[in-house]
């Protein structure tokens, strides 16, 4: 019933993606009726629901499925302390120049020698930019009152590994993992939800005894390669690459990203690093507070090492929305169908009456709310019934349950499945197991 | 088996529970090996999987169980003239005066003449104090690049409005949903988690036709204040307080906050309010978009007003483990025993080997694999099974499986109910659905 896709160029299945984000609700450049903030978005319904799936399909990966895992969630404002120890006040920097003529800055290895604004050579030197946003905590705007939002989650974990491995009786090899906000003053962010300042990360740090961190590196490079291809990216489209020696950030000893085929190339999805006593150890240093682990078995004593896999939640999203984008043919009616896995659908089924007639409407709505109590469902009775299921195809819904006048009499409904369009006709009551069944939740 | 609590006062309540907090890993001071950072805090690993369970639950009972509100998730660093049209960069303030001769600065309506620190009335005359927290996007610090961290998360509801409308063709009645970061720059947070500058909000704008409003304003009393009570809050330690009018935000034609018996006292865990038109005429105004909404089968054309739920999750949080706070008696000897419901406790169950004896781990580790696929499961396997029991009573984990040498022959394992203290004995493939059912999951 189904033909091949066509093949989309990639600057096509770009423009495809960002359109249907915005058309059907995944994502709003952020106060748009104001203009917008650059490179700032706000996610919409669908958007807000998937970004839910992924984080909780990374939760179900790294912390519930696990017994050596657990998360933590801490403040983004936190003592200023915590980055002058990580070093991101030192070192976490662009460097920038200002124009001497029209007072433009930019950043020095963006530019060609002269401004691109009024193409005057008169640049000062370059200067470090401190990309961490800064505010004032407190009534008065002074040094001491100075606080950053965090550039990275990480940093929450470091600095909490004594209480962690104190009050939930941990020891190495153990991590400690959190989802959140993270913010970083870019100055060329870019690529829709690719780089933004505002953004969310997904980080676990390993927590080893020190002659475990290779292969702790190792075994979570492929974990994590292998949960992007769980969730439905094909492994063709996926690649981990080692970095270089001087790419390496101040921190790491190693680091393998995981890349993604973006329409403009590939692209980092995450990083997993080997940051070794770096963090621990620096936070040692200028706390004053040890941070080894003694361990009573064997009466060793170390600063553990850590393997961190830091995956960023928002282009993970925008990775699936590409992987999963696609146009097919039905009965010689073309179809856009994002092919996404039921956990990151933003629902997972739509209740469909035939009609807006009110015959239908109790036990169309019965069986949402039965569906209702596990799933995240659409309702919708308006349209053709054909032109509803193109348009949960199009926002990659797998199933669609419909309810016919012929439901009033037997009691059954019509299960259709999004990629093979197939329809089926079950009991009302075996509706939820069978979904249950197949949408591995 | 057990025997009646004895009553705790307030005052013991309130530090036996912040003791747990930080004992057992719930809630850590912000950064602590650096002395913290006033009233901030970070979530520990019991916390950040209540805290995640608290958000679960809102989004059951305000998104997926319902079909008239959807979800969005919004940026913390939006457009600044969003908080010019809200009101906020005027009138969301605080007085401040300033001691001259020590150049303290006090919240004016918090001091009496005198400055609290030098004894000095030589004040200064009261000056508003903006509570937002400012910082500057881009590499230049000029009034152009102002932005705010997000006050309240609602205002991410309005400007998305018309966006939300035409993506998802909604109509009034219906309602956008967020939980997120918000931040207050207050200038005297206290009461542990209940007031801090950084804190999580779980807030709905629901759109109605004008002449609807205070209808729907008591529909959603009522609906939240059963929510706080379908997950274990007692009616008695509840309420529902109208404002007065001299109480009234600026937005506000109505509000009726849902409150908490904290041990100090009455105090907020949501504020439901009319605010009218107040936020889509202002935006209407500022930005010069229509905001209306167009009713095709009436052809009314109206600007909805909105009545909006905004709850805090952290303290939300803090309620739930007070209200579960108890101590007994179990065969002579005392528990510290949270009874928490289901949903919101941080595990669902404790997978228990009876021994450290290899022999048993294969098959303890099998029934916590199965459980794992649906619950949050602890597994602990050190200390005798009588103290093991204890902890998990302490951190309010309704089940532990215990797996023991019998359970090696009958295939058998002993289910132990955390209020009751009884233990039933289980074939191991029942035990998932055994829980299922009992868990309401």
């Amino acid at each position: 019933m189904t033909t091949p896709p066509e093949p989309l160029t990639d600057h096509g299945l770009f423009d495809a993606v960002v359109n249907l984000c915005k058309r059907r609700g995944f994502v709003f450049p952020s106060a748009e009726i104001y203009g917008g903030i650059r490179s700032t978005y706000d996610y919409g319904p669908l958007g807000a629901q998937m970004l839910r799936n992924v984080r909780e399909a990374w939760w179900r990966a790294m912390i519930q499925e696990r017994d050596d895992v657990v998360p933590i969630d801490a403040a983004i404002l936190t003592n200023p302390k915590v980055w002058e120890a990580s070093g991101h006040l030192a070192t976490f920097t662009d460097p920038l120049v200002d124009c001497r003529n029209c007072k433009e800055r930019w950043r020095a290895d963006q530019i060609d020698g002269a401004c691109p604004n009024c193409g005057s050579t008169d640049l000062t030197e370059a200067r470090p930019f401190n990309l961490m946003f800064k505010t004032f905590v407190g009534p008065v705007e002074e040094d001491a009152s100075v606080a950053y939002l965090r550039p990275e989650t990480a940093q929450g974990m470091f600095v909490n590994f004594l209480n962690v491995v104190t009050s939930m009786r941990r020891k190495p090899p153990f991590g400690i993992a959190q989802i959140g906000r993270a913010f970083r003053n870019e100055i060329t962010p870019g690529n829709f939800v690719f780089r933004t300042r505002e953004f969310e990360m997904m980080e676990m740090e390993f927590f080893v005894p020190p002659a475990d961190s290779p292969r702790w590196l190792q075994y979570w490079c492929e974990e994590r390669l292998a949960w992007y291809q769980r969730y439905g990216i094909a492994s063709e489209k996926l690649r981990l690459r080692p970095h270089d020696t001087e790419e390496l950030s101040h921190y790491s000893s190693g680091t393998t990203d995981v890349e993604f085929l973006f329409p403009w190339g590939w692209g980092e999805l995450e990083g997993i690093a080997n940051r070794t006593d770096y963090d621990l150890s620096a936070h040692e240093e200028h706390s004053g507070t040890t941070l080894e682990y003694f361990d009573q078995a064997t009466g060793e004593r170390y600063v553990p090492h850590v393997v961190e896999p830091a995956a960023g939640a928002t282009r993970t999203m925008m990775a699936f929305l590409l992987a999963a984008y696609d146009e097919d043919e039905i009965g010689g009616e073309r179809r856009t169908v994002l092919r996404l896995h039921p956990r990151i659908a933003p629902y997972q089924v739509a209740v469909l009456p035939l009609s807006k007639k009110e015959a239908l409407t109790p036990l169309a709505r019965d069986v949402l709310h039965r569906l209702q109590r596990y799933l995240m469902c659409e309702y919708d009775e308006t349209q053709s019934i054909g032109r509803r299921y193109r348009r949960q195809d199009e926002i990659g819904t797998p199933y669609c349950v419909t309810v016919d006048f012929e439901s009033l009499v037997d009691e059954q409904v019509t299960v259709r499945e999004r990629d093979s369009t197939e329809q089926t006709r079950l009991p009302i009551d075996d509706v939820v197991h069978h979904l249950l069944e197949r949408l591995d939740l």
